[in-house]
């Protein structure tokens, strides 16, 4: 029984919220590059941010505008220049940016999160960012959902963008949401931006505590090429319009509504992983066996991060012994006799022994699944069992090619 | 002042040790496949092995071996299998492999340690193994060590080896070495293989504590794409011929020892670092200004072994932002206002603010250092400082070219 299906709308499918996306001249290509997202009405926000040293100036502004207050009015994302690396300067110019949003809304500066995503020690060119804006919010449609997907693109192949609606005390409730990912054809261009709008009414506490749990069966779980950005944020917005009793608790309603949060969050984060630069495939790695789940998070996360099992499967190569070293050096204790291995359906290793199986058709397997011929799906799937424990955890990444080193070796300038 | 001098001999440039290396059919290829390192007396033996979880049957045999006793003749290594991830058959096959070197060389099976490299899941081919033992020993000599240390590779491309003389109360002590590394043509081949003989007189714990030392400032530094291996191992002998006074403790002639040990380590990490498949030069990364020397090397560490960093570097693209970032992300805590950034001599960032620098000639740094045209050496200098404290670290790695991928895209078959 689905308890949840998919609608349209993305982004703005959610009841009271708007959104735009512009081409502000950020770019040197022209693209649309200005993002805006706007409730109606109050909304509460909950965040998960980068966990490096060095962060954007509009990480560290959107963390000091939640901790004061986390009634939230609207977003503006920007891609061309992450502002990240940028010193004074770029805090100054974050200032200006929720400024200018402000008034052109007409709401208070506080009531505005940033994001960019863009070269790193580049200033957001803040002429074209002045100018852009109140063309943005002329633009500001309860359909433009998909423009403001296209807007946070950096080499993003695909916008990404979903949206899932659900039934709460008998009324709809929806959650829909875009994301960039990490292609960067231009180098330094590696961020994650997610925006999440819902029109379900939560508690505050209670919203970020699902956020981060959805986030850590997401967009935590999803590797392209280990490195962590400066600019990755994950933002979602409540603004309790479906009319629906307040959630405040993780009863039947609340974990319907985290289920649903959740799916949204892996979709956005699948599509990341499936579009990473260079990828021919998604790779999904499920770890099961462990006595936590997070030990078993972070062998899968281990194994889709691992170079050498991205080259294997780009060359579509059934390279099991690969796959059991990366299990062996996540960092998570168990024993080697209990290892268990498969790819597809085909077993590998089972009680830590190899065992013989059909290369030719392991190969075409890979063949298959990389091409989306196998059960239609452009996923190569890893299963791992490492002992008896109650622990689970998936994980997601992408093969590794040439074209990711071409991607990424071309000069900044 | 130097405190030692690099001599000829590599390995079996200390006394009492001989070496042999010959080709007994185990590669496919025909080439060298099989050394043997023996100490004409007994030797107290040190060693530092994979924390993977998935290890090899020679890697828990040699621990085995070493927690009842330290005191060791002979190492035998084979490249070819990597007799990992085989099961109970791998460690028989072990048991079989020491048995006829033992039944060779007229000793204990207890005195001999084992190192393997080569494909992951494969047996070693024992029939060919059991035919070139009696060979290998008819081949041994004091003048092989250079014959050793082409029997071990993989697909290095150059033979990695070393040796260095000082002085210990007035008698000359000599630290020989040689390894192999992560030449990865064939696909799962991934293995660290170090062998260092010393002929100077130390005690057994003291040893094991150098050894330690002195991996955690080289090989445990050193990244090519983040795959720890299943068969990763450093093994140190010294056998006392040098008859000079025993070593005790790190007095002036321990701390002698303990530099010429950590400086024999440091060139075969720097030689595999810069040997790393599909690599065009050597990267040194050097972080100061942490409040302890591990968290200065865990940076060092972070930013060597970044894809995006590495890349640029492929490039030859001063793509300092992407530093910055990987500094970021290494899980030490610093200020980003402290941030220091040079590439070579071109400073980038200074007290987290970036800085103008002449592009042109920063990429021309890179594209001189990278050929080995900038001060003879192919090695492209990194150096971060983020704050005040006294830690400091080194890491090194390699850039990330088209070749790594191709590499390790090939089949298994």
């Amino acid at each position: 029984m689905t308890q949840w299906q998919e609608i349209s709308g993305g982004i703005t499918a959610p009841k009271g919220f708007k959104a735009a996306g512009i081409a502000a001249g950020l770019k040197p290509s022209g693209k649309p590059d200005l993002a805006l997202i706007v409730s109606e009405s109050e909304a509460i926000a909950a965040g998960v941010f980068t966990t490096s040293q060095v962060r954007a100036a509009c990480v560290d502004y959107c963390r000091q505008r939640l901790q004061k207050k986390a009634n939230i009015r609207a977003i503006l994302g920007n891609a061309g220049q992450a502002n990240a690396a940028t010193g004074e300067q770029g805090w100054q110019d974050a200032l200006d940016s929720a400024k200018w949003v402000a008034q052109a809304l007409n709401i208070a500066p506080d009531e505005i999160l940033l994001a960019s995503t863009g070269v790193i020690g580049q200033r957001i060119k803040m002429e074209a960012m002045e100018k852009g804006i109140p063309e943005l919010v002329n633009a500001l449609s309860p359909t433009a959902g998909e423009a403001a997907a296209n807007a946070i693109m950096t080499t993003d192949l695909v916008p990404k963008s979903i949206a899932l609606e659900t039934l709460i005390d008998g009324r709809p409730v929806r959650i829909g949401g875009i994301a960039k990912g990490s292609g960067m054809i231009h180098p330094d261009m590696a961020t994650m931006l997610a925006f999440v709008t819902c029109d379900g009414l939560v508690a505050t506490p209670l919203w970020q505590q699902m956020l981060t749990e959805a986030a850590n069966q997401s967009f935590n779980q999803i590797t392209v090429d280990g490195d962590t950005s400066t600019n990755d944020t994950l933002i979602a917005l409540a603004n309790g319009q479906s009319r629906t009793p307040t959630i405040t608790q993780m009863n039947k309603d609340g974990q319907k509504l985290q289920g649903m949060l959740t799916a949204v969050c892996q979709h956005l984060a699948k599509a990341i992983a499936r579009d990473g630069e260079g990828a021919t495939c998604l790779i999904e790695v499920q770890v099961s066996g462990t006595s936590d789940d997070h030990g078993a998070r972070r062998i899968a996360k281990t194994i889709a991060g691992s170079s050498l099992v991205k080259s294997a499967i780009f060359g579509r190569d059934p390279n099991w012994g690969r796959i059991a070293g990366a299990a062996g050096r996540a960092g998570v204790t168990f024993r080697q006799e209990d290892l268990q291995i498969k790819l597809g359906d085909f077993l590998m290793m089972e009680n830590g022994q190899p065992l013989g199986f059909d290369r030719d058709a392991a190969s075409n397997y890979l063949k298959q699944a990389a091409a989306g011929a196998y059960l239609k799906q452009d996923t190569v799937l890893i299963s791992v069992r490492v002992g008896n424990g109650s622990g689970q955890g998936v994980a997601w990444g992408c093969d590794l090619s040439y074209d990711y080193v071409k991607i990424n070796a071309e000069y900044t300038t």
